[in-house]
């Protein structure tokens, strides 16, 4: 797309929702499509507006085994929790997670369906909502759970280098009518740690639009991450090593896959 | 500077940071000039690659005042906690604080320091950090304390549309070789509410540096809130109302000034 005239600056999705493809550029790149085989896919988004919006504790059981390994009493958020995963943390389907044990030794997935916003909006209401998705991908909620606990504010712990898979693509929003009707599965090593469905959700993509969106102005290209279903590592005890691999896979978009690598910090 | 040639980008001192004037650029400026008089500032960043980069609790007399209208136990932190406030919050001198009793019944104001770094950088070692600031700057870090404390999380409490105002301007880190001796000062409708020096600051700039780049790539651009002193309405009840005038000042940069204004909430 970038070497569209006019279209220089079109880095990622974000811009090509700001100003769509008009049907003669379309035309322009049809001949020129290449095969995904073979092909290393950056994050969709490369620079969304803001960083990740994430939402904690949006499934039931997973609040529950949250609770248990914090050693806290169980309780169900009454309204979202939001915190932000920085752009520099972005990875794309097939990147690396980087293994860092100066940094956590409690490295964990949390596989979330990931909203893409397409149109402005503030006080966004609920019935409208969905009118301002773009479409839908997938993110790994990458965490150092030990820095998020000791933190208290999880910014520190979600934003190191690496720290958010999205991807493999973006599937937009007519292609998935119903955000709260699809399987969502994470693997590792083949091994299933969690499977669900986004029906279980405590508050919805719609609900979560609203609620974001009361006090500050949701942009296009923003991405929200919808929390995680129970099964990640801090329940288990299985934290993630380095050569793992992690799979994420929500039904109707496809499946983001993340090996574990191996980084030497600077002493 | 934006009507200088190839220059068309330079929205804003995060474009001019990573591509400096050269003296041929600057002579042709020079007959631009135009006088403060009558001009509105901008926020002097005004798209930050990531959201704001706030560090909490970073003077200790905040930190106890905030445990005593919390209820909590007054403990120092033994390492910076980090949050973020998003793009859109961000207003320039002289803008507006809104006011929207339907968002929040307290609003209140930190007054700080601000770091905009120059630099990229990851695992910055301290005696280097300060190498990655390009200049210092004033941030009121404008703080729903209801939604802030029912959320947990901070983002939300603190990145509605202009809970950000920076400015007026950034100072060059050649002017101030000393961000560790700066009297920093906030009043409200003329009445001192916060009076201190960042002598007071837990962690110093260059510990804040290096302690967030321990995970993250730090970007030219990026934008560093130090924490507040003690004197925030959180802990005297006093918060901001309509028609409120804040007054942050730091030391060697200015005085960063806004209103508190009125909007209505779509019902």
């Amino acid at each position: 797309v970038r070497s569209l005239p006019g279209r220089e600056d079109a880095a990622d999705v974000a811009a090509l929702i700001a100003q769509p493809l008009d049907p003669a550029e379309t035309e322009l790149l049809r001949g020129r499509l290449r095969s995904l085989t073979g092909t290393r896919l950056l994050p969709p988004i490369l620079r969304p507006p803001k960083n990740v919006l994430c939402v904690g504790k949006n499934y039931v059981e997973h609040v529950r085994e949250g609770a248990h390994a914090e050693g806290v009493k169980f309780e169900i958020p009454d309204e979202p929790i939001w915190f932000t995963k920085a752009h520099t943390a972005l990875a794309g389907h097939e990147g690396t997670i980087p293994w860092d044990p100066e940094f956590t030794e409690q490295l964990d997935y949390e596989g979330e369906l990931a909203v893409v916003v397409g149109k402005s909006g503030r006080h966004i209401r609920r019935e409208r909502a969905l009118d301002h998705v773009f479409g839908y991908t997938i993110l790994n909620d990458v965490t150092a759970r030990d820095r998020q606990q000791r933190h208290k504010q999880w910014f520190v712990g979600k934003s190191a280098d690496g720290y958010a898979p999205l991807g493999p693509w973006v599937v937009t929003a007519d292609a998935i009518p119903d955000p709260q009707n699809l399987t969502i599965e994470t693997t590792v090593d083949g091994e299933i740690r969690q499977s669900d469905t986004t029906a279980n959700m405590i508050f919805d993509v719609a609900t979560l639009i609203t609620a974001i969106s009361t006090g500050l102005t949701l942009e296009p290209g923003d991405v929200i991450g919808t929390g995680t279903p129970p099964g990640v590592a801090w329940g288990s005890g299985r934290f993630l090593r380095p050569g793992s691999t992690v799979a994420v896979a929500v039904e109707g978009i496809g499946r983001l896959v993340s090996e574990v690598g191996t980084v030497t910090s600077p002493s």
